[in-house]
């Protein structure tokens, strides 16, 4: 599949790497068609990575991957014209975190609505899945480093072809079946996004990020 | 130990059972001396319980519990003079939900503060410790009855002695060592009362509340 992975951060590099390695073929986007970033990560990915203007990246993709920084998903992906995304799966793995006013961030959007619907509702005519944004990038994309996977992935989203589509890019990545949580529509994502400021004490309890929670049942 | 409960709900009446079982004498503390379902507690329970309003029950205790709904909690442990709450440990198992707009609630606090940072500002010489917010009733007194207790209980608060006494009452419930918690300071309550969210949403895909999360480390 051609993906576009929106965002050049630590992110979004570790999502357009690891699609490479299982097959897929990945533009990244940024603001400008000739981004440094993306370009170092193009020349050090080699054969089927590409970058790209966000316009450009999602017109040609067949599916998205949404990594950029708090909010400005809404604005990357509105600078293509709306006929770009029509149908298309935006797997939203970006977080509405706030760090104005000092460490620990707070959330720009909490509580009575999320990031993620607010990404639906801003392009109501592609498929939102929000998943893997409650946890450090390096287990995203290899669950398996830790516990052989026994951990949890949550999903949140309105349409059940796209979740099947994030459902099998997140088995592409080593996901076990079981451990991924699909927690009902994109309204869900306000329980998934308040996860981080807890995620945050942990890591500094801990002093590491690459933990991950587990829904343990009986 | 003598130990107030303040609540009796469904919270109240698990935790102030258990207290009984391992051990403690424990008053229930509601709006009156008269309460009929602390009564009803009383007479079913037994040796050791007893119960009263908020401020005599405060009074006479060693410790207290608070279940109280909401954030009621601060009004609960106002009606007690001052000088009742000095020094002794206030363990904040309360969670500000507002159900007010309908199901799921949402957080009356949240975000960049939390209620048990609220409840140690109005109580500053007592000694706040949140925790066992973040599951259901039956796991909090009876960890062990999910994966031999292999799931996590946090703690947040300010006073190193009073985490101690908490964490003593946690063992008692049957918590492992390993998988109690220290987030840091009270600020930290900001990250579990924010886990409510979440907890509402798992509870809803899985239609049970017998689950709790387990921090998954290396």
């Amino acid at each position: 599949m051609h993906i576009a992975v929106l965002g050049t951060g630590m992110v979004g590099e570790a999502i357009a790497t690891r699609l490479l390695e299982v097959g897929h073929t990945v533009v990244m986007g940024s603001r400008s068609a000739t981004n440094e970033k993306a370009a170092a990560w193009v020349e050090k990915a080699g054969t089927g990575a590409s970058q790209g203007a966000f316009a450009d990246a999602i017109a040609a993709a067949e599916l998205i991957m949404l990594a950029t920084k708090g909010e400005t998903g809404i604005e990357a992906i509105g600078t293509a014209p709306a006929t770009s995304v029509v149908g298309k799966t935006i797997i939203d793995i970006s977080n509405p975190l706030d760090f104005s006013q000092g460490m620990p961030p707070t959330l720009s959007t909490v509580n009575d609505d999320s990031f993620g619907e607010k990404l639906q509702r801003a392009f109501p005519d592609a498929h939102v899945v929000k998943t893997l944004n409650t946890m450090w990038c390096g287990l995203m994309v290899n669950p398996t480093m830790l516990a052989g996977g026994e951990h949890t992935v949550f999903m949140s989203g309105n349409d059940a072809d796209a979740k099947t589509q994030a459902r099998g890019i997140l088995t592409q990545f080593g996901w076990p079946e079981d451990s991924i949580l699909d927690l009902g529509d994109i309204t869900t994502a306000r329980g998934t996004e308040m996860l981080l400021p807890l995620w945050l004490r942990i890591y500094g309890a801990l002093g590491i990020g690459a933990f991950n929670i587990r829904v343990v049942k009986p």
